[in-house]
């Protein structure tokens, strides 16, 4: 329906109709004021003559993995990959591994088969041979908040974890706090072993053992967990730093079930700073991280890598910033 | 790299390369247990001879637009879609709108190029001319959450709002509040609307005048423009309805400011019941939405349309529930 036999194939599909040319053409071009009766007859001769639109050139793929879709802090990065992505002219397909780590095999050629212009992995473990194959393919593969070691050559985003778990522990340490607990995340993700190591350098540097450390999943029921039992020693902490937001909701769960108010008698800091922070009762003391940032860097990392130039940095960190609200208070 | 000249392939990248056979078959698989140097003077060769993977026939792909990607609401409708995606084997490609309600010019060539299995429209006002190409094509289009009036004939998935604005109210009459006022969303919005009209339904059943109604944007700054206006009333309400639960955490915000104690002087209800409704300060009542189901329906309707079959119903609204937490109490 394009260039000269345009009007010969409009009146050829408006003769079988029995409807006018201009019908035809609004009907094609979707536009309004015909009646529904008489478009859907349009469109029944457009199908049997077997009419397609002239095809567009599709959009570049970009390929969004994410270990599970968990909480504002997957959208936040979705958010940023979108934003991004569009300024590249990239479509974002989105795959949730239903908490998986490492995706399954099948991904990997289905992957292959999209032949997308990169991949960006969130929280995620891909195999050396998912990786190696997707190297083979040039496809470019960045990794945000990689969980295991990713290869050296893989490019990845993260936030300041380190500087960030040690501001937190400062700020309570300038509050007058020394039984400060952690509840860490898996320390064998980088990220959470970053906070860990950050809270236990700031303890070193005001000369405070740092010793009531627990390691638990990044769940409301990790915080919940560890903080119950914190609590019920005999000297409880007068503060605790978590690994994100969610662990700070289970202890504020803690402390209302030991009937330990919040931040008089227990200081509590979280980390992400999702909006549910400044809503909670009280409003969290947490630290940033640039989370949609993260998620547009990532796909800036891969438009360099497909279009073969070398980002400058392999690893880039993103600064994270302790937002200060009700949830923490000087030691009384 | 298949059948009958897989060796003879292998051998000659193997020679080219100066490494094994066996070296590049793992190479080509992806498999570890090949130096770094050696993998990539393989990975060269394999480039420079043109080599492709077998083709896999690429997933057939699923649109998801939505306006915007905000706060968990969007995330659980995401992951109910991703969900149910998988079961018919569809990827999910994801457009955001950046807040624009009808989505583009260029996003219609752009999916029509895409020749998706269908398209699911969260929250969006798609012209006429849009749902027609659409339709032209063969396209099945579902909404979640219609904005504006769908054409009768696009399937639509929603809530049932009505029963659930309902709900909330008569849980305020049961605890003896007369003065309710309830915060709606637009109400040009179907299910902004429905949700108002059952606050009314309830009131009118009470034999209590509905006469506190604000119409306020769905986010955080609504509730708390409406509540702050609400509470400086010479006879302020004593509960507030919500349309959702972002408008809450503002009304709770607004009940700060004014040293109004929720639930002792304030009742509060929300809509949605997403996640962080449980860990506010007090923990929200409110009113459960399937968001999850809501968007898996909607791929199951896409999948009915697409095979060519009728569904049952055209418009799908899957149930609301009252949740009662700690927000909400007896008047006192």
């Amino acid at each position: 329906m394009t260039s000269g036999r345009r009007d010969l194939t409009v009146a050829r599909i408006a003769a079988l109709a029995g409807v006018s040319a201009p019908t035809v053409s609004r009907v094609v071009n979707g536009q309004p004021g015909v009646a529904p009766a008489t478009r859907e007859r349009v469109e029944e001769v457009l199908r049997e003559q077997g009419y397609r639109r002239p095809e567009v050139a599709p959009a570049a793929v970009l390929e969004l993995v994410f270990h599970a879709l968990e909480s504002q802090w997957a959208l936040e990065i979705i958010r940023g990959v979108e934003h991004a992505a569009r300024a590249h002219g990239l479509a974002v397909l989105l795959t949730e591994m239903q908490g998986r780590l490492t995706p399954e095999k099948a991904w990997t050629e289905q992957i292959l088969a999209r032949r997308p212009t990169g991949v960006v992995a969130v929280f995620s473990e891909l195999t050396v041979a998912q990786q190696s194959r997707l190297a083979t393919q040039e496809i470019p593969l960045v990794v945000v908040d990689p969980t295991g070691e990713p290869l050296h050559e893989t490019p990845s985003v993260g936030a300041t974890n380190w500087t960030g778990g040690l501001s937190a522990t400062r700020h309570l340490l300038g509050l007058g706090h020394r039984r400060i607990a952690a509840v860490g995340g898996p320390v064998r993700w980088p990220c959470c072993r970053a906070r860990l190591d950050g809270h236990r350098a700031a303890m070193d540097a005001a000369g405070v053992p740092a010793e009531l450390i627990r390691e638990e999943v990044l769940y409301v029921e990790g915080g919940l967990r560890a903080a119950r039992e914190l609590l019920a020693l005999p000297e409880p902490p007068s503060a605790i730093v978590c690994a994100n937001d969610l662990q700070a909701m289970g202890v504020y769960r803690a402390a209302r079930e030991a009937g330990v108010r919040v931040p008089e008698e227990l200081s509590v800091v979280g980390f992400d700073d999702l909006d549910f922070a400044a809503w909670a009762g009280p409003p969290l003391t947490t630290v940033r991280q640039p989370l949609f940032r993260m998620g547009a860097t990532a796909v800036d990392l891969v438009a360099e890598l497909a279009a073969g130039r070398r980002p400058e940095e392999h690893r880039v960190e993103l600064g994270t910033t302790l937002v200060v609200r009700e949830s923490t208070g000087p030691l009384l």
